[in-house]
């Protein structure tokens, strides 16, 4: 299938800078290794090049979910690719799930989300801030995911539309406010996640999650390391990335007696 | 919705030890802490609890996609839900994806790429032995998407019978052997992962990698470290998975210009 | 120069197991591969092995700190050498110096200060507890550093009996409380050093530290990670250790001005 | 005591930004804060501050090792302290030991050694480029520690001239072909340390240690990660090393027998 005008390309040229483009048939883009007409790319396939008007070649690849990630317009801290995938997971996200995501933010987590709950699911996505609102709206609609995602310019503090949600991701900065809000929303035996970064945030949701009918209450982190990919020099990179957030998991049960809980308060 | 007979519940004792078990009505399961009836189960919620005929309280839970890797009949290594969410982004494996996985073993990747593609997408997998083959479709069957995968009792020297996969993914021996069979079934711009667990493996296969048209190739592992949950004590736990394998990746162009190119050979 | 009557020997089996053994004349000490009698191995060199009854080998190596520390006796957690090479680094510890160690508990931390402070220097352990006095006794005598060492049974709140020191080590369960007096005894520019397994523990010092005149307060945590040695199958250990303590280093100033602190309280 | 002309003192501004001088009367330090006086500093204690002509405070430090090794002309790859400290106790250097060092480079390593071995102790240290013997030596000199250290011009092909070393720390791109003269070096139960970059580097290297008569043959890696020392928002940076190098270690028997060894060729 060529490549048609009003497709979403990703771009990556030879020196590894990246970018993604909407072709606009007529129109071109402008780089640091010379410019790009987008009538160079119309009647392409993914997996062909072109070349700059400087000669340097341009790959022309599908956009993933990564590289929307790492290129759309955000004005929040993000969600890494590194987390992310362990998140959806530990949420089971999958077909059909009703998921409530605060806060939407730039929409990257609803996006996400939003591919994995399919066209018989739904997103809940939650956001006290009409400018993250906006933002979040946009990405998720270059996305292409939109109409699965509900989007509510609203405070959580009074509790969730939804009940019985299959999971619910909480990324605010005091989450153990909203421990009972979540819990009322999930269904049992329903997931969530929290994400904090730093270790007095992650011991006060703690406090929170022990206080309430919550199994299973896990905390994790994450490093990963990329290795230099040529086979002479195989090693690690000298720099990683050394820290993103601690992520805290927890399934809702109805009752949780006294007796086996840990450090109830 | 109470559970029925014939349900598939995910059972976590008090002590923290967990089954996975298919509910049969009349019959009861035994454990160190006493028998579960299933009876007992039976018009319960998830998120409720039974107790044992010893008192040991019984949390019901449906089962995710981390309980049913845990808990499958395997008779060969795994791929860790930590490398799992990862790899998934990572191929981008999506909706109405067709994807190639080799070799299906126990199912569990077939399994998680099946989850992902839906219903209008596909998975194929192959193995060259037969006993993966039967026990990759039990569990495959068990949880329900063996419609979405087609298995195939094959070696892939040959090459696949595909063209134009989303993604490939690779966990056998000897991955340097297969790449350019790999390469052929891939759709321009397509996404495929390797995993290795020793060093030599990964530069073995990027020696090959890199005497064929694959762009972005990139080697990645991961450290996940899992925290005390107890606010008062929080701090990692004393041991950790050190160790479960690298993981490459890499995407199909049609060309690639010697120039561009690191240590080609 | 052969081995002695009276010599500690680190002895290395075949199978990997090891012992440091107090060579006697006529006596023998009993594994599970068999018997080692001690005159087989009087007059043997370091290097050499000897053969048990049951006919393994079993090599004799000269002990050093790390056996030492790993094959004492002791009745409380210790430093381990991933940690503490680093900590001797941080704390500058050097012939000559003068270092107070807290608590002195079985030894080990003391016994590596002395070796770092050479015939010119000394190293003050203090310790509450009755027994830890007596067991860091008995070790610090094997170790033949007994002499560098002044033990003393005393608590540290009412401050310690020393100015001036270079650097100071504090392994208690409350550093907390004690900073000021480590202040007082610290030698302007003198280091010390905190150990301290939970994160409640170092965010608690670190308020501490913060109302005091220390300067470059830093906190590390390190993972260290053991690779197989077969060049075939080189690859990280499945399992690794994933946390044993994080340290808290500062340096000693007379005065510290408020506008360049951080977050004092 | 009051610090002196011809002193070195490692001066440490507000800003975090850090300096070793050596105190010359009547002199001046330029800085991007404004000039430091050295006479401002003559008479001062170690732990004082004094200002710069533009009213920034300067703290006054006894420099250290590590400060040393990060402060030192070098033209090499240095060994980091979070790497240095776990080599001095695998190697178990200490007072009295003969200890080879190739290839000196800056010197910090013979440097670190020195410190190590004392009054009765005695480094060798090897490099066959004159540039390095000679930075080498000019840093030794600058710590103090020239008459513990025999620095030899001279490449190792041909061997050592020392035998019967305690210790013996390689630092070589090809350290495989070396493995003999080192073995020939060390007297029996001696440890020696080779640093490699590359997982290729290790796995060759490996190979030469099996075939000769070393016992715990080890591999180690380590990642070090430091923390906000706010206790608001105590949390790891962002970023840290990803990699130095890999860390092999042995000890030299005198016969090994070919049934307890790994994949000997």
């Amino acid at each position: 299938m060529a490549i048609q005008s009003g497709e979403r390309v990703y771009v990556y040229l030879e020196d590894e800078r990246d970018f993604i483009l909407t072709i606009e048939e007529g129109k071109f883009f402008s780089t640091h290794r010379g410019n790009i007409r987008y009538d160079d790319i119309i009647g392409k396939n993914f997996g062909d090049w072109v070349e700059t008007n400087k000669g340097t070649k341009a790959y022309l690849l599908p956009p993933g979910i990564i590289e929307n990630v790492f290129h759309m317009r955000r004005n929040s801290q993000i969600v890494y690719p590194k987390d992310l995938g362990f998140i959806l997971l530990m949420l089971d996200a999958k077909e059909g799930d009703r998921i409530i995501d605060v806060g939407l933010g730039s929409g990257s987590m609803s996006g996400a989300f939003a591919r994995m709950v399919g066209e018989t699911g739904k997103v809940f996505a939650y956001d006290r801030r009409e400018d993250m609102v906006q933002l979040g709206t946009q990405n998720l609609s270059l996305w292409g995911v939109l109409d699965r995602v509900e989007i509510k310019w609203k405070n959580i503090e009074s509790g969730f539309d939804e009940k019985n949600v299959d999971a619910l991701f909480l990324d605010v900065p005091q989450p153990w406010d909203y421990l009972v809000q979540c819990w009322e929303a999930l269904k049992g035996g329903g997931r969530m996640g929290v994400v904090s970064p730093t270790a007095g945030q992650v011991m006060e949701t703690l406090r929170s999650f022990h206080k309430l009918p919550f199994l299973q209450i896990e905390v994790w982190e994450d490093l990963f390391r990329q290795y230099k990919s040529d086979p002479v020099t195989f090693r690690p990179y000298d720099r990683m990335v050394g820290h993103t957030t601690y992520m805290t998991f927890a399934r809702k049960v109805f009752e949780l007696y006294p007796e086996n809980t840990v450090s109830r308060e």
